[in-house]
């Protein structure tokens, strides 16, 4: 690579809670840190609606990214002496690192279903199309860009840099875990990182991990696991996420309708359309949505009002254990019910699987593009993780889901007719109301 | 009081990363939580624009009232046996400690300064008016609701119940100090407030402390003095609100002199007006107020635009130390030199104090409002804290002021006249570029 | 019962770093505390030779009987509410939490192991022969310190009071993996006990666990095992357990075969005799342990000698992975030819499984004494743990063991006869020294 | 120096509770860790009798002496850039903190102040004479135990190596501020270490603070006061080296009136001559003085099996309030009323001053030995910190004593004369027992 780091005078540093200190030598980074789209991430929350169950997570993807950044200088400060790390791929490293979750927009994962987006897809746009972002990168050199772009998308050519940042146990879960769980304030989400740091070796096109350390990587993945079951998939928070799903939808349904809205919704009329330009995907954040939502309390369509209130002001819906796969006769009466009783059962009777969310404890062999964790024998054999740890072993074979049917209690619960309401109550909770889950 | 406590079925908790967990018993409590004016303290934070500074500081108001109830909550705890604590105003205390922040806007400091506003009127309106809050309260009685903002307003009688969240050592700033700091992830801010806990006595008309606990206090007090001159006071965070203050007086003044804007100010409208009604203040949260922001860069105005630019891509002005009174001489040339450079001073020159920031370290006898600390001795005498410590008494009688001088360095560099361009900056920086501050 | 609960004046606390404060309000509590049977056991380390692999670890059972005694008393805080609970037992759970770990001697296992002891019989005969812990307990009533007997015993008829400091999830081993991870500073141990607590429900005969607090009961179990296999089975440990144990080994030879000793172990000799009075064993502490160690660095007994040495200054065996099942062979040859080259081999080639060590982790079933887990469920339902959780069933199951073996690598260096020596190190590390740990 | 650092194959650490990991690399450091002179560190408390006051103060120097290493060894991974930095420095540097306690004794203060002793010059004799440290130092060069014994004494001619352990700021303070704080588990003793060790700067005699990290010293400053006060003076922990230094007092009485012992004090007696070798020195370690006090259980000598019975079973003197320089009067009284009811006055009628315990909170210009801290402005110039900190200056100025008087409440309870007792009493509490601090 022709171009020689550009250093800044002196170290820069970022006051982190998690890490303490993040630290920025490179201008590169300095510079990438301060461009608009990427300043842009402090207004899309990490963890989405889950700030609605667990009121300490409303923390920005911009505080995760720099933790990324700064766990990948980390790795790399011990990788130098290492014969298989190419120290020219420093730069690249933090800066695929860095920006990594560039083109999340606010919460991707209802936005991204509702309208068929992949957040990935904008990532490598704003990395390779006219942006500030892209024009910082091409200071490096004109193939730069790109090559951020590869890293992050798992096809650059040198693996070993990919897997920094896209492996089982890389810089990126790594960072999550750790800052949502301290944000959260839950106890889960702590492992002794600094001894994985120690005991991570670079060899042909992964990070492996010397096993005397699997003590410390069984830790890591147990967190993982408790991180999801406890914060990632709470039913509390995916209640949120299924009022926040049935907005988009009803508001795209609307438009396609040719309802009149009161507030035009202009900053999603591309994505209605499929069209959406990255200029339009920039500029929705965060903040852009709750104005819409709030503003939308002023709309005649109850669903819409009805929706965004309860987004607003966290009246979310009640849910019970429900298994969509063995009861499909109690679905389709319960359908029937509230069609009688008058409440839109595609907007109010929603099956949610937790396997619809994004799921990714240790299962070797089932993501192709996450690289398993191999352990680096005192003789240098490599073993794969699950083969030598009881408990990741108990764990990585088997697939959970968490079914749960989420519905308006207050709505039921006003329902007039007293037949029909106890019949719905009957099929929802059974005998008494022991079923539902508060 | 005729009321008798409603209780929850079963105990509620909220997962806090600063208290661990937020204890909930009182049906009232659980429901003044659930409103909407409560629910609306989500979205807006509790540190305006130190995010800026510290990204960490992204936490909400709702996070810090939350804590301010369990801080008074685990109070009352030990006060129940000493006979200066009336029970009966417990579940006063517990809805004064919650609500106590209730009527806080987004960014509340520029918006009081620009708009001559005082969030203690709203906390006041919201609890006494037609809403929701005002409805749960008046379930205790009907002159409940009164007595609540009576508290907060520290007209309260018993004013040991107004100490609990309005003294120098009350579970606000035990409160804010241990959020802050965690949030932020600086060091300051801890002090050991169990210890604080055990050691207060509820007297006649104010919580004392005992003598054996006087160095717990001066640990508090000493996190109080950091965290104002390391994260409340700190110089960028004062260049955003700096440059957010500007907007606002922009805005203002557009809106006044007739100017056409393309978005329509109408969240604005009633604020230029000084007719803000209860519901307009409501609305107004920072989802609006980024929303407007990221607007206006479409504006033609130029400053309109660029200050909103700044504040949105955190693009801050610079700043050196300057102090208004002695070099008024520099200020005036500098002004005359902005206008001769075509940089509007009144938008772009601007000297910040950080006394007009909220100064209230340990002042005793400045201060009327917050009652000053008294040590309990073993003989029962009362002393006040910074007659017995010489840390307190050191930093109770001096007031420090920070002024600063803010500029935008970039406008000033694009300067194409050098002759004047020399002379603004050799009275910025002298000689070299030595005094400014980065 | 008719003894009064005699308060203190003003409730005592003791600063803790792993439960911050540990408080005491009952007069019994307090004088316990203050007995120097009790004080003694400031002179016993919880975890033995452990501060030699883990420098921290040099904290003694004082700090974890306080512990247990305070988880204990922050339990039936919880408990008072509960019908199963007999609020008539709080001072007795609270005196048989505190004393709990009384007969513990120094080193105990390898003690007890050698000269065949029992520390839970010398904790029996304390609390009831003719101590000043006797005498205390006797003022509650004259029954009370066979009561208290009883529970550490688990034979006392109330169940419920038993499983607080003998289950599955007692305040023993509550107390014992936070303390150990605090003082060690390994970064397992931590699990969120507020919440367990929080969750735990005595029933009839046992404390059980609401089914909604299943995974920090999860957490709690992982803590264990791994604080298990990282510091309570350290091998480097395990090493110096060894020359401890062949140190009491050779003086009890040394003593039987009528040895000439320069210092007369006077405090030993009841041990060797099988005829320990309870005076002989509170004299015994480690202050006198290493009193003796330290002198007999004077003796002539080069065995003796050696192994003081190696014990006092830390030159501990080095040892290699090696299975006596099937190693059977190599032991034998191993075994003569370090009695070849005159390095005695009873005392300087040994085999150690951890499974000698104290080895409970969760397996429902194996250990009978230990109650296991169970969860209520929603209904009310009992479910034992490891029937829930994937994570506990995979682990509950399977029997680990570890066998090392254990010698001095320097005494092997020095042999002179070349070949013998090749012949031992071609048995013990193969080809290359490889296989050789460390 | 002629000397090539030679390294160890791989890394080693040590866990640490307070920095993590305890790195190290150089074999000269490994080796003299592990020889016996440093091991016996393992056998001497950190904080003598504060365990008895903070049951976890049961840490080692050994424990403080690597942290103190560890400290060194971070700031000269930043140093290594600036030009003042010698980098021939480093192994001296490392050396030197590693072995600045290495002379310590047992319950240091009491020992040095009764047998005129000062543990520097052990420390110097160790590492001079021939010992195992001596040998592995020596490895580096003839001179190296001289330079290492220089840069202890602060007597080595490159004042900025002899700074980094010895000046208001350094590596040894640092470290047991934060470890202390973290064993007694007090809230005092933290503060932003990492932050202090990036802003230092070496210039050419000492390590200069960069302005902006002033705040982060202050913080230390305090934590040191608080640390002073709150634990190192704390009152109950004099009690007991009150009664230490009594013992020892007492023993060499008997010994030079010719008292026959039953265990004769031979560890004691060239240290009763002042003719203490080396070798006599260092087999005196906390095991053997707890051995002597406990066998003196035994003794006829009243007072010797008193004070003894008291250390062991922790049955301290209570105190007073009392300044021998106001209440000279009184003070005479005491003693003559202590001989006439039979409790020798000498032995138990005891003023203590903190001012005879390490006092040395932040006096510049007072100590000559320790060097004032130094802020670097902006500028390069350098102010001296009392003179630009607030909080430094109002401590820095003022010397704070505080005296107490220390007696056997239990023996003075059981005096039979009670007119006697009564006039006692009432010296000591006036006409309650209010005074007395308990």
């Amino acid at each position: 690579m022709a171009y020689k780091d550009e250093q800044l005078n002196e170290e820069k540093v970022f006051k982190d809670p998690v890490h303490r200190y993040v630290h920025v030598k490179d201008r590169i980074v300095w510079d990438l840190i301060a461009a608009p789209e990427f300043q842009r991430l402090r207004r899309i929350k990490q963890l989405g609606t889950t700030y609605l169950t667990f009121h300490g997570a409303e923390h920005s993807r911009f505080n995760h990214s720099l933790g990324v950044y700064e766990i990948v200088r980390r790795m790399i400060g011990k990788f130098t002496n290492y014969p298989h790390w190419n120290r020219e791929e420093r730069i690249l490293s933090l800066c695929a690192a860095l920006l990594h979750d560039l083109g999340h927009g606010p919460f991707s994962h209802s936005f991204e279903k509702v309208f068929k987006l992949d957040h990935e897809q904008f990532t490598r746009k704003i990395i390779l199309e006219d942006t500030n972002i892209h024009r910082i990168l091409k200071r490096v050199s004109p193939e730069f860009p790109k090559q951020v772009a590869d890293v992050i998308a798992k096809t650059y050519a040198d693996k070993l840099v990919v897997s920094l940042i896209s492996s089982q146990i890389d810089a990126d879960r790594m960072d999550y875990l750790q800052r949502d769980a301290y944000y959260t304030g839950v106890s889960y989400g702590h492992f002794d990182m600094e001894r994985i740091l120690r005991v991570m070796r670079p060899i042909e096109d992964q990070v492996v991990i010397k096993s005397t350390g699997m003590h410390a990587v069984e830790d890591y993945i147990m967190s993982r696991y408790q991180m999801y079951w406890q914060v990632y998939f709470h039913p509390v928070t995916r209640s949120a996420e299924v009022i926040l799903s049935k907005i988009l939808h009803r508001v795209k349904f609307l438009y396609e309708t040719g309802y009149t809205f009161k507030l035009k919704p202009t900053h999603f009329q591309s994505f209605f359309n499929q069209e959406i330009t990255l200029r339009d995907y920039l500029r929705l954040d965060e903040a852009v949505v709750y104005y819409y939502f709030q503003s939308w309390l002023e709309e005649d369509d109850f669903i819409l009002y009805d929706l965004c209130e309860r987004f607003i002001n966290r009246r979310l819906f009640k849910y019970i254990e429900f298994n969509p796969n063995t009861q499909m006769k109690e679905w389709m009466e319960l359908y029937r019910l509230f069609q009688d009783v008058g409440i839109h059962p595609d907007y109010y009777l929603v099956v949610d699987s937790s396997s619809d969310l994004p799921y990714d404890f240790y299962r070797p062999g089932e993501e192709e593009e996450r690289l398993p964790i191999h352990l680096q024998m005192p003789n240098h054999e490599l073993k794969e993780l699950s083969r030598h740890s009881d408990i990741v072993e108990s764990i990585s074979g088997k697939k959970r889901t968490d079914h749960k049917l989420y519905f308006p209690k207050d709505l039921l619960e006003a329902v007039k007719d007293h037949k029909l309401k106890k019949q719905i109550k009957e099929i929802l909770y059974g005998q008494g109301e022991g079923q539902l889950v508060d």
